[in-house]
């Protein structure tokens, strides 16, 4: 009976078109019946759930763990053991996470004197005039005692400073320390809640199996709910080689993302996963390229002397967003757009008239009929 | 008069129906009528503030501060004192902050050779030949040096390591060992700001007594505007017991909303708190359980070489979020909601057309009166 | 052809409020249309872009860089040189960062027993009935010994405690000890995304002049692809002198926004930066005042035992966001937005017609000609 009713719309004024004699205007206006109606049907209610009630103030939570090793062997720091402990800054298992992949250490610098860094533009110096004492180098390491040092007197030298000494000596990464950072895995724990439809979900198989998180590696079919990613898959699937990453360091964005139907029910409210390098722009050439920090650690000799190291480290970070909205049905959305579509063929029906007037010949004897006056 | 104006909407069209000789219509178009202005004064205007122009792009910032301590004894650490800047990670008052509740320390890490976990799967081993010398171990703690150590011959051994050793022991942990870090306390500050308005103000209390926030606690009716809360409170507000979430560690929301309207002045404007757990999904049987992570403190002894303490620390994550919307009275809105309640009324004439062309018998003669043809 | 379809609008029901004799409807009815078209074609077109279709879920990434050193000398840690690594933290380059300008080291902490801090109120005691042995000090800094330690017998003593001795001191900071702070300068490295047109964008200069970087400042005029800024500049575009927030410590915004009209290109998309204290509230006399945060330093002597640096720092927040949104031309909402303008001339239209029915005396014959019945 709705539907008859919905369909008697066609009728409404189209004869009014036929009978002014103007059978294209009457075509229009179909036209235009039609157009809404699929709009309506079609658009709103099938494809954009207008009968639905939708709740996007998703509400999640996000714990991530790595886990891998690595064996570094430089010259300054010798054999060391890298574990999750150190390359992931800050170790706290956050959304955004630092994995190192390259590095440079500093090891044992001490409050003192030596020369600043010939990196730092503002400490070269031709003689001692250009290192006024007790200036600190802009951009600097360190407090200017006031001499020059210069390998020969016609070669620029750089500003003595006190500070930590000796300064980080010039870097240019050859390829990433930490090779096998690729194999690395990242846990992704996600739980999510829909206020208003009070449904909560998480991103994690709910099993008694509790070696299944140790075995499991995620794919799309098999696995979609281990969410273990190898590192380097994840460059991969964002469209990069992850050694080529690795060596200047970089960004990555992971997007979850929940879209519920939660009239098809709990199972078919699933998490898809897209990956996307955020630190890249259209033209290549830029010299914005990378991503490194320094960090140190902090010693006391028996004497009580401070002493620290220095690490300047190379790296990737990930930082993951959740975004989601959960939909259900309710009367009022419904309604709503049931109305405004009412509406909007009134619009069309206004419009008709609008060419009728203007459109045709015949018009004055359409304006005749349709604005006779009482004789 | 405008209020008679807006009456007057009521007898348009109405008449045409009568004379149409349908009284049902007639009655249809009034209650479309009432259900009209019903939605726009009662949802419109009085619920959802039609008349104000509103700010919803809330600018806030979070500062937070811990007090209490903890004291622990353990086999491997001894007796210890656990202040906020322990137990608090990261330390600098962000609105994303866990705090310490469980730890297992591993004291007198040094790079060497020793047996892997036997909780990694992947170290496991009947014989030498399953420890590939060089090989790092997956998900594991250091690099295969070849050999399989095993108590008896027949039994499962794991592989030996070269990492920090010894590694880290099983941990089931039995209880909270900062068992009183319920009585911890955290201070929340928090200040809005909304732009369009130029209207910003904190949820503490303006006062000049500076020992006021040394002693008063949160209390919605007393004390609404000291922001200091017991963690063991926030826990039980949203709907857990402390000592159980403490035990493997969890994540808590905190959520301040700021539902602002300025027409009733500065102080009508005041915080809500809202506390949910974050990490729990309608069906509890999950192996997702708990937030854990490692971190490291690393040392030199008198020769210069290193070696760290590991700590495995369980706790509970604080997340604070600030939503909030300011609204003001503003001609534009009010007018715009008018003119669209008015828009709504068209509709329902509209409506009534296409059920008078439907409905009823007397269709035809409706349609003769209504598109009759100039003779 | 379009615009004359349009201006033909003008003609539709007008000649019949002529007919029925009502000029003032005619006029009225003009008007509301003429300010339906300014609505439109000013606000809706030329304001709004109502042409476009836009993109507002933009992906940004933010990394952080500051350059700058300090020398400090105090009694307690005597000359001490801090660079970023030192007064940035966390120093991993985040959109959140705080910055050291004021700070109290309290060196050497070892566990043992010391008096209570007179800060903390209970901690006061009058005799050892006061300290009940055992008991944690609430808000305090370690266990009760059950002694109370006081000058002279009556004076008012505070309890001694087992923890973290000596306790920290009292400190109200005279003025911030990173002085120079103000001309650190911080890099702020934004990439942007926006995924519905796939551009890309960055807020650094490219050019291959690698060492453009060291040299440049920001400039709006100048160099607006430098994102190099003194921290001191940042406080004055803030409206606040940094020496007076560096003493106390505070929180400062950095809006980032994007407003890219694709349809002008690649060059007219510029970020625009605004900065914002967000720690204030309109009145002044709030207890909540400055940022501050406890960090400490781990050390272990020869025989193993720890000892420990406990840093009290102040120093303000630079939280950075990104904000924006791109539009481009496109079909369909140029065609909603001018449908729903023939929509609200139709409104027009019936509000002329209410007002008619309303307004004027002639009321009765306008009805009778309107509703005219079949005779």
């Amino acid at each position: 009976m709705a539907w008859n009713f919905f369909l008697s719309l066609f009728d409404y004024k189209t004869e009014k078109y036929v009978v002014a004699k103007n059978k294209r205007v009457g075509v229009l206006y179909r036209l235009i019946q039609l157009s809404v109606l699929g709009y309506i049907i079609g658009w709103v209610f099938v494809s954009k759930k207008g009968y639905q009630e939708t709740d996007e103030a998703i509400q999640s939570s996000v714990i991530t763990k790595l886990k891998g090793v690595s064996v570094t062997n430089t010259t300054e720091s010798g054999v060391d053991v890298w574990g999750p402990e150190d390359y992931v800054i800050p170790p706290q298992g956050e959304a955004v996470l630092f994995v190192v992949t390259n590095f440079l250490e500093t090891p044992n610098q001490k409050l003192g004197y030596c020369a600043e860094s010939p990196k730092v533009l503002d400490g070269l110096c031709n003689n001692n005039d250009d290192c006024e004492k007790g200036k600190i180098v802009v951009a600097g390491n360190g407090l200017m005692s006031g001499r020059c040092l210069k390998k020969d007197s016609n070669s620029i030298g750089s500003c003595e400073i006190y500070g930590w000494c000796p300064v980080e000596r010039k870097f240019k990464p050859q390829g990433p320390l930490l090779a096998n950072a690729e194999n690395f895995t990242i846990y992704i724990k996600n739980f999510i809640f829909f206020p208003k439809f009070a449904f909560s979900k998480s991103n994690v198989l709910e099993t008694n199996d509790d070696t299944y998180l140790k075995k499991c590696r995620y794919d799309k079919e098999l696995h979609p709910y281990c969410p273990i990613f190898r590192l380097g898959h994840i460059t991969r699937r964002a469209g990069y080689n992850f050694q080529d990453m690795a060596t200047f360091g970089g960004s990555i964005g992971i997007l979850i993302e929940w879209d519920c139907d939660l009239d098809k029910g709990y199972s078919n409210c699933s998490p898809v996963y897209h990956f996307t390098r955020l630190d890249t722009s259209v033209s290549n050439k830029t010299i914005a390229l990378g991503f490194n920090f320094r960090h140190t650690r902090y010693f006391r000799n028996t004497d009580g002397e401070r002493y620290r190291s220095l690490f300047k480290v190379y790296g990737i970070r990930f930082t993951i967003l959740v975004h989601g909205k959960a939909g259900r049905f309710s009367v009022v959305p419904t309604a709503i757009n049931f109305a405004a579509g009412l509406a909007l063929m009134g619009a069309g029906a206004f419009l008709c008239d609008m060419v009728l007037l203007y459109l045709m010949k015949k018009g004055n004897s359409y304006r005749q009929w349709k604005f006779e006056v009482p004789r």
